[in-house]
C-alpha cells in the first residue's frame, strides 16, 4: 500500500535534489549546499540564532526563531522570508500579550516550536519560571503573539504539539528533565480539553543506545501519514567530551500516538559540518522544525547546529519512513 | 483578633502535654515520649515504616503507611488504629482498582498522604511510572481503593491535596525533582476542574537558606484557620555529610494559596533524637500527616525518623502560628 | 527431598538458639546477644576490627583479622580463640613471606577470608598494589604466612575460594571494581590450574535492586551442600546519605558455579543495631566468615558492623535455603 | 633533656586523672567522663554549639563559641564559666564594632579561636565576606569586640595565632579551601607586621594518608615549648559515606614554624562514643582550644563532636610529644 | 565632557581600521585580519603560546609569554618584537632571580601580566605553590627577572596590578579560586604598602548571568581615563560541553576601585574564528594585554584563543566606553 | 652502538619523507599529507572508522578496523588494501568462530590491535562482556576469526600482545580501567603458558604529568629493537573541556617488559589538525598499529583522529629512540 502524507501541497517549499553521486542508500537526508541557511549574526545584537520554527505563511514562509543575544541572554523573536532561505528577523524579541504576571514572568525563551493547529498559529517554547517548562501562545499574523498558561509544571522541555486534536483532545509530546544540563530524558504524552488543564500523562519511549544513549526529545510537529505520526526526535550520546546530538525518526500510532509502531536504529544525521561540529556548542544537530509538501511527500527540516546557526536538509517523507522500517532498532 | 482553626472536634486526638520543665518559648512542638510510635518491624515483613499518613476514621484512626519491604521494596499499606498509638497494618501492599494498565502500573509507590475531601479520602504518593511522579486514588472504607491518572509528568514528589476546593478547583502543592536524590526542591501549586487535568501552575516558594537551604517540600495537608492556611514543610540541609531533613511552618494565603503570608525563621523540629539520628537514612524528621482538634487548637504531628520509624509529635496550632510571625524570616 | 550440608562436624561451633518470641518466619538470621563480639580496641593500636575470617583451627579457633591501627592503615592479623567468642589477635600484622619484591610490595591488606582447600589454609584479601586487587597466600599454622602472585589485574576487591577445586581447577568468586568507592559491582566467576594464572571468567550476577541495587559482592567461602553452593553475599543500597550493606543468600549451580539457581528476594541481616548503624562507617553489615556444623546444619557467621567492629550471627542453613526458595527475586 | 612547657600555671585548670584501668600506652588523651561538656541547646535559641574557643580569664574562663540557631545560621557568642564545665553562653551573637561596612558585613561567623597576645584576647573565626575567609577581631573583657580587616582572601578556614611574635611579625597558619565541602586542605604559614597586611606565605604540611588523607588543618592555638611548637590539627579521612574528623600532633620549629619537626602517625581522638559519632554532621572530632597548665604540662582540651556538642578531653604535653616522636609518620 | 585616556602616545601600536562593511554599531572590537598574531610552534618546543603579555618597551615592544611545551609543562618565557606583530620568543623560560628556595621554587607558572609601574616592568602570574597562586617579579631590561614573595595564599588566579599607586598603596585585582578547574570566580580587590604584604581585600564583582554566569576575571592592567580605570575582564559560561571564555569590559571608580560604576551587559567577544573554537581547549578567548595609544584612544589587545594561540584586536577606548554604558547590564 | 630493528623487511611499507622545511628537531613524527587516509564514510554503514589495527599479509596489507555504525554500534571489521593508503572494508563486522556462547556473547568490540606471533595474526581488542575487557581471537586469512576466553575479569581496555614469547610465556600490556570514561589508568603487563589463563600481573608505568596527566594506555605491538621494546602509548590531558589525547614513546627491557628504561618527556603528536580537533570526540590522537620496515627503521603509524577517521604518520624508530633518550621525563 501506498503511503499518503496528510499535508498539503506546498510548492515553494525550499529544496535541492539529493547531490548527484550520493547513491548511498542511507543517506536518505541531504543537506542544503549553502548551509547554514541562518548565520549567527543575522540581526545586530545576536550572537547566535538556531533551534528555530518555520512554517508557511500568506505564501510565503514565518517563523519563531530562538536568538541568543550578545549577553548571551536567550529570547525568541519572529522572522518572515519569501523563500525559506533568506529571512528577515526581528531584533526585538517578541513581546507576548498576558495579563497575569506569573504568566507573562519569564526569565528565558527557547527553542521554539510551531503548528498551525485549527485557526492559529500555536508556539510552544521553553519558558523560564523558576525553572525551565513548557510556554505555550499563539499569533495569527506574527506580529501580535499572546501567552497563555505554560502547560506543565517544571522541569520541562521540548513542548511540541500534534498539528491536530486526537480524540477530540489537544495533545503534546514533551521531555521531563531537570534544572541543569539533564543527563537523562524520555518522551511522553500528554492531552488537555482546553490547552490549559493537561493530564493523562502517557510514556512514549526512552533512550536506546548508541546515538541516543543519554536522552531523547520530539523535534518538529509530528507529521501526519496512512502509516502513523512520523516523529523527528533528537537523541544524545555522552562521549568524554560531552554530549553528541543527533537525531532519527520514529512512526506513532495515530489514534494513539504514546505507542511506537516503527523506531529506526540508525541517525539519520549526525554532527559532522564544520558549522555542527564547533561553535558554542560543539556536536550538535537539532531539528524544530519541518516544511512538508504532501503530494510529492517532500521535506524540507530546519536544525540548529552547534547551537550556533541555522541548517536546512531535505528528504522524502515516504524513504525516511521506508529506511526506518528496514532498519528497526 | 484571635485565631480560629477550621476543622472539626476530635476529642480522641492522641495527646500529651508539653513535659514538665519545657518553658523554652521556642520549643513550640514536642515529641510523644515513647516514640517511635511505630516501630521499623511491625509487620514481619517489614524492613521500615515511616512517612506516613493517618486520618481520624468512623471515631477512630486509619491510615495509608509506606512499608518498605526487607528487599527494600517500597510500598503504600493500609492501617487501622483506636487511639492512633496502636496500630495494625496490612502485611499487604494496597492493590489498587484501575483499568487502564498505564495507571494501575507502578513500580513503587512512597510517602503517601490521605485527606477527606468532599465524600472521599483522597490518597497521594510518590509513584513510580517512568520515575517518580504524583499518584492519585481514594477510598471510603479504607479496604477498597481506586487509582485514578497521575497527576503531573514525572518527576515530582511530596503531592499534597488541600482539603478543600479553592475557587471551585481542586488544588494540590508538589516540589518537581529529577530522577534521583535531587539536590533543589521549590513548592508549587497545582489546581484541576476534575482532578484529572491540572494546571496554572504557580510557584509558591523556593529554599531559603539554613536548615532549608537545599530543598524544600509540603508535608501535611494544609490546615484552614482564619488567618491562612498552616502549611507544615520539610527543608533539608547539605551537611558535608549529606542532607538533614528538618520541617517548619508557614502560612498561605485562604484564596491565592501560593502566595505566603508569613513563613518561619526556625525549624520546628530537626532531627536530635537517636531514632532520627540513626537508621536507614541518618539525621531525617518527615511530616506528612497531622491530626487537629479544632476547638482546642491541638496537633498531632505523624513524621517519620530516619526514614526508619514514624515518630509523634505535638503541639497547639495558635502557639505554632504565633511562633512563625515572632520569628519571620 | 532432605538437604545434605556437606561439612564436617563443628560440635564447639559458637551458637546461641533463637531468641524467646521471634517466631516471625522471615527471621532466618539471629544475632548473638553479647554483640558485638570482638570490639574495636582489643589490640593496644587497633582502631577497629572487622571484616575478618575465622576457621576451625586444631579443635578450636583461628583466623585473619582486618585491624586498621590508628593511623587508619589497614592490614591483615592473625589470631586464635578457644571458642569462637573470646579473641587473642596478634597486634604486629601478618608478615607474609615471598621472594619477589613485587609480590610481597603491598600498600595495604584488608577484609580476608580464609579456607581450607586440600591441606593448606588459604587466605585472600584485597591487595594494594597499584591500586586494590585479589592477594593470595596461606599457612599450615597460622604463624607462618606465605604469599604468591595475586590473582588478577587492579581493580578487584572481595575474591572468595571454594573449598575445593571444581572439575580439576581452582576456583574463585571476586568483585571487579575500580579505584576508588566503587558505584557498581557484579560477582564474577575465575578458575586455574596452579593458583597463580586465572582465566575462563564468567559473569554471575549483577545488582538487582533494591537493598542490592548498587553493587554486591561475595561473603564466606561458598558451603557446599546437596542443593548447590549456597552463598551469603552483600548488596548495597545507596541512600540520599550514602551507602547501605545488608548482605543475603543464593543458591549456585555445584558444578558450573557462575549459573544461579535460587536467588533470595529480601536480604538475611540490614543494618539496625547501634553497632551496625554508627562507626566509622554508618550502616554496614559485612559477613566474611561461616562456621559450619555440618550435622545439625548450624552455621555461625562473622560479620563487620559499621567497619568498626565484628558481629557474630547464628541461623540453621536448611532454613535459610528454604527462605530463599519460598521468596525468590 | 626536659621538656618545659612555656605556659603560664593555671591551678583552676578543668581536670580529670585518667580513668583507672587504661592503661593502654596508645592512649595519651582521654575524655572528660560527663561529655559532652556543654549541650546543644545550652542557649534558647541554640541547635548545637560547638568547635569553640576557652581561655582563662580574670581567675576564671571566659570564651567565644560557635552557636548555630534553629534556622541553622551560624554565629560567634561570648560567654563565661567558673570552673571550665558550666558556661554561660550570651543567646545574642558578639555584636562587632567596626567602622567600615566591608569589614562589618559578615554573612556568617564560625570555628573561633582566641588566644592572648600581648595585651589583648585576639579572635580570629571563620568570616562569610563573598566566601569564607578569616575574620579578626579582639576583645579585653569578652563584653565589647572589635572587628578590623580579614586576613586574607577568600577561601580560607582554621585561621590560627600564635601566641606571640615570631622575628617581629605576627603569624598565623590557616588552610585554604574552596566555597563548598572542601575535598583538599593544607596548612599553611603566613606572617604580617601590624595584623592588617599579611604576606610572606609558606606551606606547612599537607594530608599524609589515612586519618588524615582529605585534608588537615590548624586546631588550638599552638602552644610553646623547649621543643618547638605543639599544635593540635584536624585531619579528615573520606569514606564511602562521607567525612570522617579525628585530631592529632606535630611539633613545629620555633623560629620558622612552618617547619615540621615531629608529626605522629596515629590519631589523638577519633570519633567513637555516641555523641561524636551522630548529630549533625556524623563523625566529628574538632579541636579549637586548649586550656594549659605550664608547671604540670597538663592540658584540656575543648572540641566539637559531631558539629552538635561540645567536648572536653585531656592529656599531658610531655607524654603527647613523646608518643608522637615515639609513633612518627 | 569628553573622555581622556591617560596613557602616553603609542604611534607604533599595531593597529588596523575597522573592515569595511562593518557598521554594526555592536562590534566595537574587531579582529586582527591576520589572525593568530603568534602561532603555536613559533619555538622549536613549544606546544602552544597563549594568555600573554606585550609592553612597548625602548621604541618597540617586549613580553612575557606562555609557552606550554610539547609535555604540555607550562612556564613563562621573555620576547621582543619590532612591531608587534613578529615576534622572537626565547624557547628557556625566564629563569627568576631569588634567593629564598620558597620563594624561587614554582611546579609551573601561566597567564602572565605584564605592567610598568614606577620604575619597574612588573610581571604577575599564576605560580604553582602547593596549589595555583601570584607570583611577582619584575625586570628592567626584559632579560634579568627578579622573583618577590607571591602576593597570596594559594589559591588564586589571574593576579592583574594596577598601572600606578591608589592612595600611596599598591593595588591589585585577582580571581581567589580552587585547586582545579574551579567553577566559582569573583574579583577582588587587595592593596600593599610594599609589594610584600597584602590586606584591605574588598570585594569587586561577581558573575553576573549570561556570557560571564560561572566566573569572571581580570584582564589586562586596568586603563586610567578620565571617567574612571577600563577594566577588560573574562567571563565563563558553562554549556552541556564545557567552559566558553568571552570577555568584555566594565568601569571601576578612580579612588575606589572595587567600587563598579558601570558594567557592560554584553561580550566584546566571545570566541567564534576557527582558531578560538578548536584548538587544546576549544571555546576560549582571553585577553591579557592591551596597549593604549592615549591621544588617539586606540587600544589593541592580545588575546589567548583556545588555549592554543595568540590572538590580536583593536578597537577605540571612547567607543567601548560608550558601548557598556549605552548596553548596562 | 648502532640500533637494530627486529623486524623483516616491508619495501612497501606506506611512506612519504620528511616534508621539506621541517628541520625541527623536536619533531620526529610527520603526518601524511593526504589525511586522513580512512573517512568516516567508507562502509554505507559506517559513522567513523578509526583506531585501527594494520599488518602486512601475503605481500600487501589487511587488517581489522573499528567502524561504528550510525546507530553508533561499535563493532570491528576485516579489510584489505594493496598498498596500506586504498583500503576495501567489509561493510558486516566480523563474525567470530566460538562454541561457548559466555565466549561468543559481546555487547561491543573496539580498538583492536593485530599482531603476528607465531603462525597466526592474533586479534586483541575491548569486548563488552558485563563490562569491557580484552577480547582475544585469531585469524591466519582475514576471513575466518576464531574467538577464545577473553584474557581478563572486566573492566580493561587496550590489550596488547607482545609479537613473541618472552621467557616462554605469552605476554599482554594492558590498562585496568572502570565501566565509564575511566578517569585513571596505568599500564600492567601480563603472562600466559597457553593464551587462556593469565597472571603475573606486574605494574609498568602510570601517568607523569603534563600531556599524559590522567591517564595512559598501550598503543601497537611493542616493536623489538636491540635497546628494547619500542613502545608507542597514549596519554590523557583532562582540560576544562574534556580529554585530550596525544601519544609518546618509552623503551622496555626485553626480557623483564615491565621494566621502563626510557621514557619520553614529550609527547610525539597531540591533536592539532582540524580533522584531530573536531569529530565525535574533539581532540583526539590515538595510534593502534605500527608498519615496520626493519632494515631501514622507518615505521608507519596508523592512528584514530576524533574517534572519527583514520591518519597515518611516518618516522624513524633510531630518530625516536634517540629522542626519548635526550628528552627524558
Amino acid at each position: 500500500m501506498k503511503l499518503t502524507v496528510k499535508a498539503k501541497a506546498l510548492k515553494n517549499i525550499p529544496w535541492q535534489n539529493k547531490p548527484y553521486g550520493s547513491k548511498n542508500p542511507n543517506e536518505v537526508i541531504w543537506r542544503y549546499d549553502r548551509n547554514p541557511v541562518i548565520a549567527r549574526d543575522l540581526t545586530a545584537t545576536s550572537n547566535s540564532i538556531f533551534n528555530s520554527a518555520v512554517v508557511p505563511f500568506e505564501g510565503a514562509f514565518a517563523g519563531v526563531f530562538r536568538c541568543d543575544d550578545r549577553a548571551r541572554h536567550m529570547d525568541i523573536h519572529a522572522g518572515f522570508s519569501p523563500d525559506g532561505y533568506k529571512w528577515t528577523i526581528d531584533p526585538k524579541p517578541i513581546n507576548f500579550i498576558a495579563k497575569d504576571p506569573d504568566v507573562k514572568g519569564s526569565w528565558y525563551k527557547y527553542d521554539p516550536r510551531v503548528v498551525l493547529l485549527e485557526d492559529k498559529y500555536w508556539v510552544q517554547w521553553c519558558n523560564g519560571y523558576h525553572g525551565p517548562t513548557i510556554g505555550l501562545g499563539y499569533t495569527t499574523d506574527f506580529k501580535k503573539f499572546h501567552q497563555i498558561e505554560s502547560a506543565f509544571l517544571p522541569f520541562n522541555r521540548n513542548g511540541v504539539l500534534f498539528p491536530r486534536k486526537i480524540k477530540g483532545k489537544y495533545a503534546m509530546l514533551s521531555r521531563p528533565s531537570d534544572n541543569g544540563h539533564t543527563p537523562f530524558g524520555d518522551i511522553f504524552f500528554s492531552e488537555s480539553p482546553d490547552m490549559i488543564y493537561w493530564g493523562k500523562h502517557r510514556h512514549v519511549m526512552r533512550p536506546a543506545g548508541g546515538w541516543e544513549s543519554t536522552k531523547i526529545g520530539p523535534g518538529p510537529a509530528p507529521i501526519e501519514t496512512s502509516e502513523g505520526w512520523l516523529l523527528f526526535y533528537h537523541g544524545v550520546l555522552t562521549s568524554c567530551n560531552g554530549f553528541v546530538y543527533s537525531w532519527g525518526a520514529c512512526l506513532l500510532d495515530i489514534d494513539q500516538p504514546w505507542k511506537v509502531i516503527h523506531r529506526g536504529k540508525y541517525y539519520l544525521m549526525s554532527p559532522q559540518k564544520p558549522y555542527e561540529l564547533a561553535g558554542d556548542v560543539p556536536n550538535v544537530t537539532f531539528p524544530c522544525a519541518a516544511l512538508v509538501d504532501g503530494p510529492t511527500k517532500r521535506v524540507a527540516i530546519y536544525y540548529g547546529a552547534a547551537d550556533t546557526v541555522t541548517g536546512l536538509a531535505f528528504g522524502y517523507i515516504d524513504e525516511i519512513i521506508d529506511f526506518i522500517k528496514k532498519n528497526p532498532r
